[in-house]
């Protein structure tokens, strides 16, 4: 029950193209990303990647930045987790450097929403009220609702946004952090910034 | 801060149809599905539903059912959400009586992930452990994995499952759960029973 200590995060996500070659769609995806800093496995519902926490969200904006450059409409829907106490060690590449192998500038609108789910931390709630303030700070946050808080602007933003918060959300003393995340791309239904 | 006394049970999801036709199969699954027995939003990245447990999973199952029944690979991710502190108290139709408003009982074949965030709560892991236990007695297990376990079987199986599990998490010392579902139909990727 020492694995709160791990500095191994993953990110469990499914990416949806909204479009009849979802396949094809995906692969491409697949091929364009750079994904050796990571650990990664893929089943029937979801894909998982574990690892050092700059690569698996270097490598979780690289995959969505891919598919929507294809100019479908695109889904992503993930939760980022680290520190659970029944987590195992390995499936891990905590040896690579720190250096992210995907650098693709070019900017992209997403909407999202996320949510910050601080594990066994009796001031969890101070935790989210203080993310969601820091959005504000940032220029990212879009609107508040139930169960979530909009997250929208340039990708780059937006997943700059959401590392931080992963970071600052996760004390020593509460290491089990769980973040779920959906943005959507391309949406006929997007307002825009 | 007295809403973790709150009968109110939430779903926020989203539901991805993969085809070039998403959006008729969207408009045709609200057109299909009775949805006045809870509270509903839909903004650009997701909707919400609020009122009675039983409303909610019976509305969530319908939707995902009559999605299923187009055919085409359809993917729903959302997370159940119930006792939030910082929940408000409307938008939710709580006078409704408890009989549920769709009963199409069409056998269909789902393939899905969950995980239990029981809130504040130092015995999370036993709740954790305790269901996925019950999933193995239910049948409905499917395998293990990072941060998820997979449930899969009749879509009524399913649901009855996780509505199941949702009362069982939440003790009346600890109101708050989170419980994230991803579930996939009609996919390619489906080993099957």
């Amino acid at each position: 029950m020492q694995c709160g200590l791990s500095p191994i995060v993953g990110f469990r996500f499914s990416l949806h193209p909204m479009t009849n070659d979802f396949i094809s769609v995906i692969k491409g995806v697949l091929q364009e990303t750079d994904t050796s800093n990571v650990w990664m496995h893929t089943d029937d519902v979801s894909t998982v990647i574990r690892g050092k926490q700059v690569h698996v969200f270097n490598v979780a904006k690289a995959l969505t930045l891919h598919a929507a450059k294809t100019g479908v409409h695109v889904a992503l829907s993930g939760t980022f987790s680290a520190g659970c106490p029944g987590d195992s060690a390995g499936d891990a590449y905590l040896d690579k450097g720190d250096e992210v192998a995907n650098n693709d500038l070019t900017k992209q609108y997403v909407s999202s929403q996320f949510a910050l789910y601080p594990m066994n931390n009796p001031n969890y709630m101070d935790v989210i009220y203080r993310e969601v303030d820091r959005a504000k700070e940032r220029g990212v946050f879009n609107e508040s609702m139930h169960y979530a808080s909009g997250i929208h602007g340039d990708i780059h933003d937006v997943f700059a946004f959401y590392e931080e918060t992963f970071t600052r959300a996760r004390p020593e003393e509460h290491k089990h952090l769980v973040m779920t995340v959906s943005m959507s791309i391309n949406s006929p239904s997007h307002g825009g910034l």
